[in-house]
């Protein structure tokens, strides 16, 4: 064993994200291994999930450093990570999955985004009393990364997120300023998400 | 250890409301820690869950107890709970739970209640005769809690609940004179809000 | 402890039954301590499951015997258990559900019967090769058990039922030659209503 | 135990096979023992599942050596996998499942195959850069052994199927070079298959 993966073992931020990544995993939100969960250890570096590990038994020997400076081209997961990372030096945790409901309604909708309105749970994403009452979640066009990054740019240009988009197609990004955070975030954001998909599958009967 | 919480340790009451609360949670029916339930202890007093308390972990010693009979303004919820012991002293359990199907189902029927009709299992809440073949639940505005006990006044004077309302996009309340009674209130009414949303959302398929 | 729930604890009939009683109740599909299971232990006497005990912990020590002969007016469900029993001498085990997917199907429905076509699953239900292709299932009013029986009578005598049938509200009945037999019947009619109600669901896409 | 329990024993393959079918058991998707699932252990055996087992409780000693180059005539699914360990060396584990969601969608789906686009999870399937776009699931019409071979045979003829297609209202087959190759196809199509029937079911909102 060398000593980067005995520093990482024994880093309490590396054991929190593989707590949650098992958590995650546990409700089927990463299927086949898919996801990518990754964790701030320093203004610059970051722990990350191998993707080919199965993370229903993530540990901490499986994550591996990252520089987040690093002008590397990396996939464009990674570097939607990076970019969180970079644009607020108090995002801490960076959860991106892979689940159902978020694939099909990230689908559904056409439009560039979805306000959700109605709901008591957008109090435990909303970034300020505006978003309380009527909260944005971010879609996204699948494309190269370069082009992923510029929208994204703009998106957080015109205003704050709310700790969550999606790719349409590919998944929900969700983060937080730890990791209890980010995992409200990520609980809040898959309720709100079933809730409207099943209000959308029941509208139908009132439309007709 | 304080005395207040050796006493709840010791509270019959607050083990059976704990062993309820963690069945709740097991059943993902308080997403994020959500949900408030409560047992009365005497004429004016009655115990509390903690809403920072993950529910799946409840115990007594998380537990908080409160004057029934104080006049301070506390959130809505904990007001709609103070207003149902208050209403009749043989409510001995509130539990209120942000679950998925109860949510959209308020947010999908714009009326100011619902009736439930043709389910067996209407006779588990039904008051009397006349409620197990039609059986009416209350969907109240979320607003300023003044505006919502006395809107819940004027439901409780105009016919008696079948032991649960919704307020819209808020969560299910339910009560009972035991908590054995509250938990089978909680099962009958999560199961016929689940069906009739199952039932709305194949009925477009007749309609059209 | 007495003789006769000795008996019962020794009479591997009620062994099994229990243990598949168990396993329904783990499914969810008898909710509220709901549902209705027995078995036969000669021509005239059958095991019943008493309607108050949780069926997640059901033992033979809560089973009661009950004498088919017996001209007694008991509740529906026993009766119909009773007429069950005395229409054919094989019928060995009879289970009465309240699951939420057959309770919508029934309340869907609003023919007296509904034809399922085009699935596999048919096989494991068929009486004849007839139904393998076309396998009627039965919907009864809820009514006077005197109605109900007389209604069940007519169905019987017009046709062999594929080991089930529906009271629109009340849930599922299903019956088998044996505790194996009885529980495959009972998989293979909620498999089937579940996917013809998925199908109904999706169905008003491709309507409209 | 005889000498040919012990060899099947011993197999590793054959206890990779056994775990892998435990695990879709407990995921419902072969119900009352549906299913059949096998493994090549050379160009012309390979074991087979015995269809009365209890798949959770499948272990190397249920399974079945099978002549792969025995013209005999068995049932259609054993025919289909014969067909398929024929079609290509390189097919090594094959895996019929009766789910339910496939069941449905080969039944909702008119034409004799369906296109998947815009998933992310198309990439777990996809044989050549043109499926990651648009990705075909072929759907067989359930007909007499020798005509649906001859179907397959013309699909396969026409284009390489990215490892699985639907016999209507039997079942979906899918394979794949390894037993993690086959589960990661299985996953991927089960995925693909569920977000297609949940954006069907709620498109009828917005096509009205």
């Amino acid at each position: 064993m060398n000593k980067s993966i005995q520093a990482h073992q024994l880093n309490p931020y590396a054991i929190q994200l593989c707590t949650l990544g098992r958590w995650i995993a546990q409700r089927q939100w990463s299927p086949i291994g898919s996801g990518l969960f990754s964790i701030r250890t320093s203004e610059h570096s970051a722990l990350f999930t191998d993707t080919s590990k199965d993370k229903n038994e993530l540990s901490p020997a499986d994550l591996v450093c990252f520089d987040l400076a690093n002008p590397h081209q990396p996939d464009t997961v990674t570097a939607v990570h990076q970019f969180l990372y970079q644009l607020n030096p108090e995002n801490k945790v960076i959860l991106q999955t892979q689940e159902l409901q978020a694939t099909v309604f990230s689908r559904l909708i056409k439009a560039d985004q979805h306000l959700f309105v109605g709901y008591e749970m957008q109090h435990q994403v909303a970034i300020d009393p505006a978003q309380r009452s009527c909260c944005p979640l971010v879609i996204l066009e699948p494309q190269a990364t370069e082009l992923i990054l510029q929208d994204l740019k703009q998106r957080f240009h015109r205003e704050a997120l709310p700790y969550a988009f999606l790719i349409r197609g590919h998944g929900l990004y969700v983060w937080g300023y730890s990791v209890d955070s980010a995992k409200r975030h990520l609980e809040a954001w898959q309720f709100l998400i079933a809730c409207e998909l099943e209000r959308i599958k029941a509208s139908c009967h009132f439309n007709s």
